[in-house]
């Protein structure tokens, strides 16, 4: 049913033509050297004033300047949203020189005489750049850095990935990774030290599990935290334990134990993660993304980049509580930094854990574990304290809650101080996955935004059956209540928790498969989305969940030129072929950031 | 005999105009609105992109461009040292639209036909801005917001003032002060928390000596930070005592037992600390200052004043220590940041403490406390290790030294780690107030830079004599031979422990008497510099010591247009007159950024 609904609202755009001669579109200059100099110099990703360039070179080469002068995208099977939601296309774009859009063209309308460039889009498909609501960017950077498991089947083929590694890496003093998943090996349990020793015993390694709610230890690296039989875990975390012994796993707060000894990333790693993580999100079209838990080290590193201009994707940062935010910002939000490409917007605090290790919080017992309801990692009153702290100065607070216990206490929460922090707040709750149905009404009341993750529903979808039973998940990943109940809503990847590529996650909002296509019709199919929704909360939602929607998020005059060139019209694509999206070209700001080679 | 020689080389200037009629210079504009309006808007001090504004309404406006346009600074008797360190005069100034100098013009020289503003100097002098090589910007600027003692002539007038303070300041948890200096209050010992309880008993009291090398405190802040009989002065510190137990009084190392129970300021009060120590650095025409001792707070605050435009004196940042340097820079010195208004330049490394604490460090005793030779804060290795650490990553080298064993320690580890770390380093050496003769010509040998405060001389040659009597002080604030030996050489103020006001140091540099004229005719005449070499210190010499030379200090082409209007010309004034001079207004980069009211 969406498809045809989609494809009908596209038919007009099937007169376009689609030649797709070659993977990277031509950018015409006209022959004026000096505006071609200006041109270059603006595709130079170290210049953030492009007007200065093109005006002086207007002025030098003597031209009369007609007002501003703009670049151009032409021939192109452009698709945007208006400001109702609705697809609207249009087959060329015009780019002020300061990297805004300033018209979207119908092949009808006039082109600018002088463009500074021209690309030829060859009848290809323009999207609008995609943002990612949820998102762990140097997580993801130091994850392309260290030891990835996530692609690991069986626990031998992790323990053979980890060794290959290690021999790779030798000198190394300790050997990090993430992305295991004891679901995906089948194993009915967690690892073991002896298990990862078997692999590697010499030097201390330390995996963290792919929510990153849970990390795996060797022996080496237990001896050197210290711990013994005697640990104990600290308040909201647990040390997994066997014959009364560590076994090697230590789950949320339990962490700390061992990450305290781990050597922390020097700058110049961390650079390099930043680079790799900006890389990678631009060649999946992700324009910008909220970076849920920014450190003041991952601050520094952002800035660093901006200041010496190779800041590409935008960063709405949410600090890693309140301590990290007054460090970072100080008394208020920072302004838009590097022309609308960082700024400190609030808080991420967390109030649980994740499902997968039964951190998350419910109301009543796992089925699968009776006796366990998950933990509260913040207390009642110094949740609110927290919140009360970032909204006081006018910090936005995002709040990770999973369980329905936690999300009715957020909900509680925002409700008790709404009445002291007025005006426009934006609360958000991040992630939303299992909401009791009697409180999903209530994210409307005080205009919460439901920041969530469609592929997290695909990969969860049986593990949550077989934690809470169908029963209790009539409000799970309930994207259709949530629209229909006017709720704000962002999505996001939880990059690298899973991968920030935003076309399954499309795929996955509009049917509730995963990339199997299981189970086939969607799981509670009720709550699947039209494609210009998921679109809509994949762009203009995720730019107003971060106050940004006045910057960027949206191809309409004013707005920044942040678009993607595709290998397909999406509107005409059925969700499995969505899902298989490659991204030709992303552009930030009017600047080509990426090309596909 | 230095009066004689400068007023010959400004005779010509005799001739100029110098009508007084108004303390404020008018500036006109040109009659087009729009372009008047650009000029409305350079003069608004959160742009820093000036030649935008101007460029657009000249395009908007429809004018022929003339090339860049230009503000012109006219009729004023202008003074500047040309880059062998002669004093030159010029009577106009072109700015760019940027900001920068475009040329001195001499009255013959055709002026702009079309400036976009016109500053009518009436003849009024005109020098350079002032950069002030050593100081602690945020300690100013906290130091404005606390109780200053530094006017206390007697412990009574002190105790008074105190007591004041506390009934104005009722309802602050802490009562944080600075200034003290028990040698103006000729008491010939420390003072006691008693002695301070008779002022304010109820509420913790913390105050800093004059030098940050001690610091008082009441019974209330010992009982706040657990002080008793049995508390251990860590290393390199000590605690006064009394009887047995502590007295009140905590030296060097030791202050850290009180301080870190004081409540640190919040980030609004860094901000209104930050926004006061601009305005009165600028009110004194320091358009410049080398910041010595930069923490992740500091950094932070200087970061928000520039992202929000406000930032208006430029700050080189020396790290309060590796730790604080990585975490601020990372892999290396930052780029110069908003417009050339900050940059981390380096680390402020700590060798010794100071003379009046007695804690400088000494080659043999000090005089007036025999067995005692002041306290090395920091190992030889250590200090080595540091320097390594620093160096690597070509983060410049300031090490405060002011024993004449500091000195010769940090000279050995500087010729040790030239061998390693070539290229051009500019080892600072801060203070470097009590040298060895034999090691003075060593200052040169790695092209060293001695950063010196010649108002420290003025205050201080009496308690040296104390301290370590004539026939150890030959090579004591030897600014003529560091300048015969051609060691480069950088001055300053140390504020808040002196006035930031630099003509007071120009007349200590050029007489070594103090504010009273003593001792008649100065202490060790010899070592008298002329007025153009202390006004190069102040100026190219403090921008050569912070890696900046090439962006201002110096008003010539392509600089910065840092600049002051001032009441008098000070080529033609005694040292006496100099040291009154009032600054009418300051200017940076081509912005008016102060003016006298």
């Amino acid at each position: 049913m969406t498809r045809i609904r989609t494809s009908v609202v596209r038919q007009n755009l099937l007169q376009l033509p689609s030649a797709l001669n070659s993977q990277e579109s031509a950018i015409t200059a006209p022959t004026n050297p000096d505006v071609r100099q200006a041109d270059e110099e603006r595709d130079d990703r170290r210049r953030f004033h492009p007007k200065w360039h093109v005006l002086a070179a207007l002025l030098l080469s003597g031209l009369a300047a007609p007002a501003f002068a703009s670049g151009l995208v032409d021939d192109v099977n452009g698709i945007a949203l208006d400001d109702k939601g609705k697809l609207l296309s249009f087959n060329g774009l015009v780019i002020s020189d300061d990297g805004k859009v300033e018209k979207l063209l119908q092949p009808k309308d006039k082109r600018p005489e002088r463009p500074t460039f021209r690309l030829d889009g060859k009848g290809r498909t323009l999207i609008p750049g995609m943002i990612d609501g949820h998102g762990h960017v140097m997580g993801l950077g130091l994850a392309l850095l260290t030891l990835d498991l996530s692609d690991t089947r069986s626990l031998a083929e992790a323990q053979a990935k980890i060794r290959a590694y290690a021999s790779e890496n030798a000198g190394r003093k300790w050997i990090i990774g993430t992305g295991w998943n004891q679901e995906l090996w089948g194993l009915g349990r967690f690892p073991t030290a002896a298990e990862l020793d078997a692999a590697v015993a010499d030097i201390p390694v330390w995996l963290e599990r792919v929510d990153g709610h849970a990390g795996w230890a060797n022996s080496a690296a237990m001896q050197a935290a210290g711990i013994t039989a005697a640990t104990k875990a600290p308040p909201g975390g647990r040390i997994e334990s066997a014959g009364g012994k560590p076994s090697g796993v230590f789950v949320d707060a339990a962490k700390a134990l061992i990450e305290r000894v781990v050597p922390p990333p020097a700058p110049k790693d961390r650079d390099l993660a930043f680079a790799k993580a900006q890389d990678k999100l631009l060649s999946l079209g992700i324009t910008a993304i909220a970076d849920m838990g920014t450190t003041m080290d991952d601050w520094q590193t952002f800035r660093r980049s901006g200041d010496r201009g190779v800041l590409r994707v935008r960063i709405m940062a949410y600090a890693a509580g309140i301590d990290q935010m007054v460090a970072i910002a100080g008394p208020e939000p920072t302004p838009w930094l590097y022309d609308d490409r960082l700024r400190l917007t609030g808080v991420k605090l967390y109030l649980d854990g994740a499902l997968g290790s039964r951190g998350a919080w419910l109301k009543a017992d796992y089925s699968d574990a009776p006796g366990q309801r998950g933990l509260p990692l913040t207390g009642s009153t110094q949740l609110r304290n927290q919140m009360s702290r970032a909204a006081m100065d006018n910090f936005q607070v995002a709040i990770h809650a999973i369980g329905d216990q936690a999300n009715a206490e957020v909900l509680d929460a925002i409700e008790e101080l709404s009445g002291t922090y007025r005006g426009d707040r934006r609360w958000r709750i991040e992630h939303a996955q299992i909401v009791d149905p009697v409180d999903l009404p209530r994210f409307a009341t005080h205009g919460t935004i439901a920041s969530m993750q469609p592929v997290h529903e695909a990969s969860d979808w049986r593990m949550a059956l077989a934690r809470m039973g169908e029963a209790r998940l009539q409000g799970a990943y309930a994207w259709r209540t949530m629209l229909d109940n006017k709720v704000p809503l962002a999505f996001g990847s939880d990059v690298p928790v899973e991968s920030a590529n935003p076309f399954p996650g499309l795929a996955v909002a509009m049917t509730r498969e995963d990339a199997k296509g299981e189970p086939f019709g969607g799981w509670m199919p009720q709550q699947r989305i039209r494609l210009e929704e998921a679109l809509a909360a994949f762009t203009r939602g995720a730019a107003y969940a971060g106050f940004a929607e006045q910057r960027f998020g949206a191809l309409a005059p004013g707005q920044q030129a942040d678009f993607l060139l595709i290998d397909r019209d999406i509107t005409l694509a059925r969700p499995t072929e969505i899902r298989e999206t490659q991204v030709l070209e992303t552009w930030v700001g009017g600047q080509r950031a990426y090309v596909r080679r």
